[in-house]
């Protein structure tokens, strides 16, 4: 199962329909950015590393329609469509990283318009098969941390569908499982948007981990209870200090872990770091549509009164000293991080 | 607007039927114990104080119903009901209260098959009254602590669907608007049966008071901005070392205000206190259908996948340590609550 792939035969950018999850699993075919553009927007595709993959995709896709023998023309234009593209969603870095790397092509002076829109596709591809790469090996990493019998408790979703495959928090949870490990994930249902009971339940039963979902008001409890071992979540952005934009919810999950001396774990492939910036205040937090706070996300009834008001931050800040390692690719990173993600980081590590 | 009361033309106990809201303003009429039980059971009668006089209409319906001579038996029914009616839910401490006041007029030995329904029902008219003029006075007290141009993150429901009329937390925050304090709410939606968005919304939308409905996991985020000067719910049960029993979400939403140096305050009645218990470990947390964690009350459609298991704790224990102030209507109290929670109790507490 891939949430995004190319498709061979039919020409286009074959995605899951995460909407439609748990109750039916269905495809997107897109064959313009634009397409692209509103899954995204939309959340049928969503994940930090998913949606930088898409975001390729797009950058590809829009190559290959703009109808032109001029490559300079070409090339401003797919510049132009970047732009938007990595206007769609603001808080995860891993959009901005995704078509950044496209526009690195683009800038470059030796393509041709056919040869152009072939080597973004091959880019994109190439990309897609990195994740999955980059999401094994942070698994093996991050289930390292697990210990057999625990109890974890894991915010939003971070499973294959976030990514192109295999997931991060969750896929380390599923990397312990695989390696013989009794691993009980407490599923934080994840309002507004329900990405937990959707989507992580959903993934959980076709791994045969067991699990409950628990409102994300309950954490606290089990946690108190001592009915936890680890707490585990992806990120958005991770900031030069630490500091993690990730889902609405993860910054008091936190808190909650941290007043039980139960351990945090934030985990997400380097791409998801953003060390131009100094904190979490730096990042761009999503307002998303308040129609989502009022109802239920997919059923049509509002619940609210009929004028009630909401506000709907799509992500918060948890701060770095309530993490208490990250989990990447690269390895485990533990604080102080202004100094060891910079070494983790390397050299190596270009955005656009 | 009552949200419980004797009707004197009907022979009944009518209460709102707080399941419809805020879609409908319908009521349900109670000729016998069972059917209050029932509607305590499915919340439509919900909130520590109201599910308190809720269990003393249902004593005085039980004892109208039972047909003998004997004022023995009629007795030993009476009490064999009131076991039943305080085992409803049992976390908060009000049912009982409630009921216990009722036992303790039955246990007394100067009444008949004739006088003791009667008297009962008087007991219970009396005591739905010092409900309202102990939550007036609970509103003076907790106004005084809300400042002119505050924000106020507010958890549950404690407005006058929680009580007989004007509430507990939310009747603090009626209160200062009242007095002419400009203030605002951020409504905690509060999963599972969302008792922010559809009840205090409601409340606040006919009380003229401006508020936005927001996700529970988002209280952290507004915290953390510097949006809210004060956190207020209500109790279900207080212990005496101050941990609280409240609404599944309170511990964490104390925590967040904790760590960004807000002020907690937990509004009760000192009905909700019960001394004879140590700490929150003693006190029982309900466990209600994992349904309403799997789907959204009160809609039809499951969200998670069909196979989903749920955990439903429906409160949770926020330690004493958190809490800035509890309001009761005989003023406001402060750490530590070792001390001062006996004192305010003084003598006069009696419990059955």
């Amino acid at each position: 199962m891939r949430t995004i792939e190319w498709d061979e035969h039919l020409n286009c950018v074959r995605m899951i329909d995460q909407r439609a999850l748990p109750g039916r699993l269905s495809y997107i075919k897109c064959t313009t950015s634009g397409e692209i553009i509103k899954a995204i927007q939309n959340m049928s595709i969503r994940g930090a590393p998913a949606i930088g993959i898409a975001g390729a995709y797009a950058m590809a896709l829009a190559a290959r329609k703009i109808k032109t023998h001029q490559i300079s023309t070409l090339k401003s234009q797919v510049l132009k469509e970047g732009a938007i593209i990595q206007a769609t969603r603001p808080t995860a870095i891993n959009l901005r990283w995704g078509v950044g790397r496209m526009i690195h092509i683009v800038e470059e002076d030796n393509e041709t318009v056919d040869s152009l829109p072939k080597i973004l596709l091959e880019e994109a591809n190439r990309m897609a098969e990195e994740d999955i790469d980059t999401n094994r090996r942070m698994a093996e990493h991050g289930a390292v941390l697990i210990q057999d019998g625990d109890t974890i408790i894991h915010h939003c979703n971070t499973g294959s569908l976030a990514t192109v495959e295999w997931g991060t928090a969750l896929g380390c949870i599923r990397m312990a499982h695989e390696q013989g490990k009794k691993v009980h994930v407490l599923v934080d249902e994840t309002r507004p948007r329900l990405q937990g009971s959707r989507l992580t339940a959903w993934e959980l039963e076709q791994y045969g981990i067991p699990y409950e979902i628990i409102v994300d008001g309950a954490a606290g409890y089990f946690l108190e209870k001592g009915k936890a071992q680890k707490v585990m979540f992806g990120a958005d952005r991770v900031a030069a200090n630490g500091d993690v934009a990730n889902k609405i919810g993860s910054y008091m999950l936190a808190i909650a872990a941290n007043d039980n001396h139960i351990p945090v774990y934030s985990v997400a492939p380097t791409t998801s770091f953003d060390l131009s910036i100094k904190d979490g205040n730096e990042i761009p937090i999503e307002e998303r549509d308040p129609d989502e706070v009022l109802g239920i996300s997919y059923h049509s009834q509002q619940v609210a009164p009929t004028n009630a008001k909401a506000l709907n931050p799509a992500f918060d800040i948890t701060p770095g000293r309530l993490i208490s390692s990250f989990v990447t690719e690269k390895g485990v990173v533990n604080p102080p991080y202004n100094k060891t993600l910079s070494l983790i980081m390397g050299g190596n590590f270009r955005r656009k």
